[in-house]
C-alpha cells in the first residue's frame, strides 16, 4: 500500500514538480495522486474540497491539508526540519529572510513571463491552441531582463539567497527545465554566464533528476 | 533624529503601505525614505543596490537589507515575535502554513488583477495614458472568480486563516484599499456578503486607519 505523505496533482505540471523536488530533498515519502486536468478533473467537487480555486498541487498529510506549491514547500521544510538537506529553507533567521525574498521574486518576476512562454510554447500546440506570437515576444522580453537582473547577481553569489542550494532556487527548477527543453529557449540562461554556472549546478542536482523522472513518466 | 527601520518607497505604493501596516501591526518604529517614482528614483543607481529590479519596496534594518514586500512582512514577524500583534504570522506551525497558503494566493490570484485594475482605473489616467477597455473587463472578471471563492470561505472562516486577523488578511488591504475608493470598484466587495464583512473588519484595525493615513499624505 502506498504511504506517506500525499500529493494531488500530475507531476508534470510546474507547481507539482516543485513540491516534489522538495520532498525528495528533504527525503519526505510521498504518494502522487494524479488527475487528469485536460479531462477538467480539478474542478471535480471533492477536489474542490481541499483546493477551492481548482488549482494544482494540493497536499496532504496526518495534521494538515494545504495548497499553493511555495506554502507547502514552506511547511514541509518547517516540520522536516531534521530530515535530509537540513539547510533547505535556511537555519538562521538572516538566511531564512534571504530565501523567502527570493522565493517572492521568483513568483512574481520569474514565474509570470516563463509560465506564459511555457504556455504558448508548449501546451498551445499540445492542446492544439493558437499561439499568440505578441504574447511570446513580449514574455520573452520580461524574463530577459529579470535574468539579466539575476545574472549580475549571481556573479556576486554563488545561490540566489547565498553560498548554499535553498528552496529560492529548488523554486525555478521545473519552470527552466521546460524552458531549456520542450520550449526550445535554452539560449535565455546558457547566454548569460553566472545563470547558466548556476542553472548547470541546480539541475544536475539528485533530488532534481529524480524529480524529472516523474515530470517525464506522467506525459 | 529620525529611528527605527527603514523602509523606501513611496507610501502611496501598494506593496510599500504592506509593509507599513505589518510595522504598525507589530509596534515597530520606522522611518520612509520616500522617493518620486514617476520621476523614475527607483532606478536610480544607488537604489538598484538595494534593490536590482528596480521595484518597491525595500527595507534596512542593523541585521539585513530586504526587498519583497511579503518577505519582508514575514521577517518583521519572526524577528518581533513578542511585539505588537503576537499572532500576526501565527503562533504554531499549523496556522503558520495555513497563513503562507492565503499569501501565497494573494501573491497570485489576488494581487495581479487587482493590481492591473488599479493601474488602469487610478494610475492610467494620473498619468494621462489612455486605459484599456479590455484589460480592464478581464481583470475584473477575474477578481470576480477569485472573490466568489473568498467568499465562500469566509462563510465558513471569520478571518482567511482561521479565526485570527492574521498577516494574510493584511497582505489584501492596500489594494482593496484603492479599489473601494479611488477606483470607485466597492461593488465587487460590498456585493458578497461575507467578503464584505470580512473586508470591513479588517478595514476597521487602528494599524490599518494610520497605514493610510500615510498612503494620503504620500500624495
Amino acid at each position: 500500500m502506498a504511504t506517506g505523505v500525499k500529493v494531488y496533482g500530475p507531476p508534470d505540471s510546474t507547481a507539482v514538480t516543485r513540491v516534489l523536488a522538495c520532498l525528495l530533498e528533504k527525503d519526505v515519502e510521498f504518494q502522487v495522486i494524479s488527475f487528469n486536468m485536460f479531462k477538467g478533473e480539478h474542478k471535480n467537487p471533492d477536489y474542490l474540497k481541499i483546493q477551492p480555486f481548482g488549482q494544482v498541487p494540493a497536499f496532504e498529510d496526518e495534521n494538515i491539508t494545504l495548497f499553493e506549491s511555495r506554502a507547502i514547500c514552506r511547511y514541509v521544510c518547517e516540520k522536516h526540519a531534521d530530515k535530509g538537506n537540513r539547510g533547505l529553507y535556511g537555519t538562521n533567521p538572516l538566511v531564512k529572510a534571504s530565501i523567502d525574498q527570493w522565493l517572492e521574486v521568483e513568483g512574481h518576476n520569474f514565474n509570470p513571463p516563463s509560465s506564459s512562454l511555457i504556455y504558448q510554447l508548449v501546451l498551445a500546440p499540445m492542446m492544439k491552441i493558437e499561439q499568440d506570437q505578441e504574447q511570446i515576444k513580449q514574455n520573452e522580453d520580461k524574463l530577459a531582463k529579470v535574468l539579466d537582473v539575476y545574472d549580475k547577481w549571481l556573479g556576486d553569489n554563488q545561490f540566489l539567497a547565498g553560498d548554499e542550494f535553498s528552496l529560492a532556487d529548488l523554486s525555478h527548477l521545473p519552470n527552466t527545465q521546460y524552458l531549456v527543453g520542450a520550449a526550445e529557449k535554452a539560449e535565455l540562461f546558457t547566454s548569460r554566464k553566472n545563470v547558466a554556472r548556476w542553472w548547470g549546478e541546480i539541475s544536475n542536482r539528485d533530488s532534481w533528476k529524480r524529480a524529472t523522472d516523474y515530470m517525464q513518466n506522467s506525459a
